[in-house]
């Protein structure tokens, strides 16, 4: 699937911004394909976006519709429904990330089925995988690893795509969730293929490529996550990454959901070369990026260079001071572009 | 899902035994739940059970039709429609391991719903999973691990359960896949889960058990088999064993399906406790199951004798001599019944 951008973002009647994650994250890269944000009244999530109509928006050129919003449950409430169809009878496609698929509600699939307008699923992939082959394919890759869900593997992705590019790196953010999706148009929510071909759908995420080009890969969970870890390391194996990054966050105790402790950073750099090395002979591990959201300044600088020192690896936060410092070893490795 | 016995094994027209491996499996392991077979002219294969037709077979006393054969490309050809509908009207219920769903064939769903019979598609669980938890439940649980994919997993698995329940322990064999479930009537086929909920089916599939109760449970794939590998370790996170076996073919060379070689028995025994002590800290080898089909008698023995010295552990096949010797290493390290 490849999403058409300029985006209009939907962002509902959503009572927090949490709730409005998506969208946000999808403003947070990728500023220039978002138009306009349409909400409905009583709405506390704003992107600080132009209002706008699937009328006005259609007419100022936005190409699709994202539901950038969450209600608890995952499904789409009634009372959006009437938006949806709104947007495709103004001649807007309409992308979801929600478990609920659009065309399982009848208005919405009858009115794409009118307007000839498309509906992407974002979690469900129409794409038909073949599992996984192992095989050495052509092009680099780099892969996010994490201590544990949610410390900001995607973030450290695409801060990484950034950086590189602004280095002269051939490099292409490649998504493996919903919210990465959107942010690039194109990719796999891995957590939703079947489980036969996890590796096989890793491996259509990031296919052949010139000698020289980076796939800068979206990790999934955590190799020591007991829920998630099946998709981890099938995302692993079909990455065949040459280089990866740990990422953590400090102040985390206990794996997201679950009782088990996070286990250390060395921890996740050894099981991430023991299991990956399967694919490839030559992985290796390229930095330690750290989400000091929840640090000052100078305590969040404190902790990356302690991290450096104790693991001879650059140590950065990508978000918040750049990624810099890992781009400098990916071009001491693998040679500058 | 819980499949009635006994069984009519349906085998189609299949060209040679190997289509009929499901509908063989069955009738290795549950002689007497199956009280017939179903053919159709020009069926080169051969359970060796009396020949029934669906209407002989529920008067007497067959409950489900097994469709024990495949064709190629895992769909049900149309010339079989016939006979599935004829079970359904005889009163029988009809599983299947098929890809496709009996169901997505109008002329079967039609005759389920006019006749209120049960269609069974193992492949696909209409069970809604958890994500996995990771919290350690009441009960035993043994995991049978390989080298490789096909290498004799379930028979293992079907093995160890026979001897154990000989030698007085409360064992049940679980089920991971298609022919397993057929031949414990429940159990989830776990390629076909989606990959957030790998571990969640796992852990739904052997639940809280008695103290001295044994899940023996079925493997999939290998840590080491870059198509697979994801799957295998959601089940091993999810299965939490307090004991593994290590599956085997000596003559095996490369992963099936791929190019990967073959990991040694070391690697596999390793690989495995650096995972699993994630969900049980005391996860432990108990023995090695070699499939020596390949072998003759003597040198069978040998590759055996010579395992068991190198690993100092039970080294047994168990279909062709018996598990003894890996019950013998349970009943020493958990305590005999």
């Amino acid at each position: 699937m490849e999403i058409a951008h300029p985006y209009l973002l939907f962002l509902g009647d959503v009572p927090d911004a949490l709730a409005a994650k998506t969208g946000l994250g999808i403003v947070d890269w990728r500023r220039d394909w978002c138009l306009g944000q349409y909400r409905l009244p009583g709405c506390k999530a704003d992107a600080a976006l132009d209002e706008m109509t699937p009328k006005e928006a259609a007419a100022a050129g936005v190409r699709t519709m994202v539901i950038g919003a969450v209600n608890a449950g995952g499904v789409l409430p009634e009372h959006w429904v009437a938006s949806v169809v709104e947007a495709l009878e103004a001649g807007l496609d309409v992308a979801s990330g929600l478990h609920m698929r659009l065309g399982a509600i009848p208005a919405i699939r009858e009115a794409a089925e009118r307007t000839g307008r498309k509906l992407f699923d974002v979690r469900h992939s129409d794409e038909r995988f073949a599992t996984g082959k192992g095989t050495k394919r052509s092009g680099k890759r780099l892969l996010a690893v994490g201590t544990d869900c949610s410390v900001g593997k995607k973030y450290t992705a695409l801060a990484l795509e950034t950086a590189m590019r602004a280095r002269g790196f051939d490099a292409d953010f490649r998504a493996t969730g919903q919210t990465g999706i959107f942010i690039s148009g194109r990719g796999v929510s891995l957590d939703a293929v079947v489980a036969d071909f996890i590796s096989g759908a890793a491996e259509w995420i990031s296919p052949e490529a010139d000698a020289n080009h980076w796939d800068v890969i979206e990790g999934q969970g955590s190799l020591f996550h007991p829920s998630f870890a099946g998709v981890t390391l099938g995302l692993l194996h079909g990455s065949q990454p040459d280089a990866f990054v740990v990422c953590h966050e400090p102040t985390r105790k206990t794996m997201r959901g679950v009782s088990t402790p996070l286990p250390t950073i060395q921890q996740v750099i050894d099981m991430t070369i023991a299991c990956g090395k399967l694919t490839n002979p030559d992985i290796r591990c390229v930095g330690i990026c750290v989400n000091t959201a929840a640090l000052d300044e100078a305590e969040a600088r404190r902790v990356l260079e302690e991290l450096s020192a104790e693991y001879g690896l650059p140590a950065c936060d990508p978000v918040r001071f750049g990624a810099d410092p890992v781009v400098d070893r990916l071009a001491e490795e693998f040679g500058a572009p």
